[in-house]
């Protein structure tokens, strides 16, 4: 039986999502809880391996099992073994044919960001920092050359697996409430930290270090070295995936009411 | 010459305001800052003594020194010695008459809760939690009741030293946002675990245990053994004091956006 869920962690105290020999991994204390409530050994899939000190919201896992509990008991009882900054909010029955990472078609991301003469104390680690005053028209006008299928290579991180640099950017939205800014991004899927790395150029520009133009010249020339560098981790959060609607899973959880 | 600053801090990691021999407090790690900065020994008097795990988003705090420095170098200076979840947001030098707890006319409090079936994950340590669906006409109509010049004994922990348990209660606010809850209070000053306790006595009315005039008759008997156990302080912020507009102290930092 294939069993689908819907994670939510503050990633901050680990090592982000990918299983590591250490265990101070989100997908190492979920498959630790899995297992204890299962009472034998649960191996997940999971729809975006996030990195050290990033968050998420709706991260969606599934696993198979021959155990058969009720959908909110997988939610209580895994619960009951995670850290108190890791929570399952959701649990359905899928059929075989789903799969977390295969089968979504789009994922969406936002980066949260204090602009500030002080740096962030209450939301340390869970907001990015900057203390200059950001061009939010210049933003725009930079973000607007990275939508579309593009060769993604100047954010692409050396560590990156990926086979293709090749991705879909169906969104950029830029908006500000109060003394933060919110980044939406929308993709078909992510390269190695491409996010932080897209956010260190943007940025640069709304700093006015750089024109908008040279946010288009840089991923016309595909070399990282020749974009800004890669964006602090505090304030990115995965929002989740989405799936064909036939499948009927929740994409959005009660954190979604909590960022500004 | 007397400096008054405004405070912001995430309140987990620390047993609360008040210096204490451990050294883990908020007021230890300013004044251990600020003696850095200035180079000699520098004490601090705070307008609201916080709890352990309560935050703070203006904090503010006085203290003398005969070190002359700009207002924002003091901001700027003590921030690089505190740790990142306490940070200085503002600076500036008021006159001898200025006293940090003695001249507060009033103080601002806010408590976030998650209404959800499941517990917070994202947010744990910065809101409370309650699964069970909360009746906002009932709590309004409860909180009514405690509004003015009350004692509230009922309220009030054993082991508060406040010479007398009278206190002003000006405002209850309660609003719902999406899947949380803000209640606000502003008050000319609180008991000892007073937020706590009105906060377990209103969620018991929210979820319906006890009526709201249950809840008048608590505060008329004034026994603590009445009212409903105290309540989490995960969701509890101290939003800060005001003043005599006359020293034309800062209200609101960046955090004030940072909440539902």
């Amino acid at each position: 039986m294939r069993v689908a869920l819907g994670l939510s962690y503050r990633g901050t105290g680990y090592l982000g999502w990918q299983s590591q020999p250490s265990g101070q991994t989100v997908q190492d204390r979920l498959e630790a809880a899995l297992s204890k409530f299962a009472n034998r050994p649960v191996r997940t899939m999971c729809a975006g391996r996030t990195d050290t000190g990033v968050h998420a919201l709706n991260q969606v896992v599934h696993f198979d099992t021959d155990v058969a509990r009720d959908a909110f008991s997988w939610v209580r009882g895994t619960n009951r073994y995670l850290p108190r900054d890791i929570a399952v909010q959701w649990c359905r029955p899928v059929d075989e044919r789903f799969h977390a990472r295969n089968g979504a078609r789009g994922r969406r991301y936002t980066y949260v960001l204090l602009e500030s003469p002080v740096r962030p104390a209450l939301e340390a680690g869970q907001a990015g920092w900057v203390f200059r005053a950001l061009d939010d028209g210049a933003m725009r006008q930079a973000a607007a050359h990275l939508l579309g299928e593009h060769d993604f290579s100047a954010f692409r991180s050396s560590e990156c697996q990926a086979a293709s640099p090749v991705r879909t950017l169906r969104r950029i939205d830029i908006a500000r409430h109060g003394a933060y800014w919110r980044f939406d991004f929308e993709g078909n899927a992510f390269l190695h930290h491409m996010i932080r790395n897209v956010m260190g150029s943007l940025l640069a520009v709304g700093q006015g270090t750089c024109t908008p133009e040279w946010l288009a010249q840089v991923l016309a020339m595909r070399e990282r070295r020749l974009a800004a560098p890669t964006f602090a981790p505090d304030g990115l959060y995965f929002l989740g995936p989405n799936y064909d609607a036939a499948f009927a899973l929740p994409e959005r959880t009660a954190a979604f009411d909590w960022l500004p």
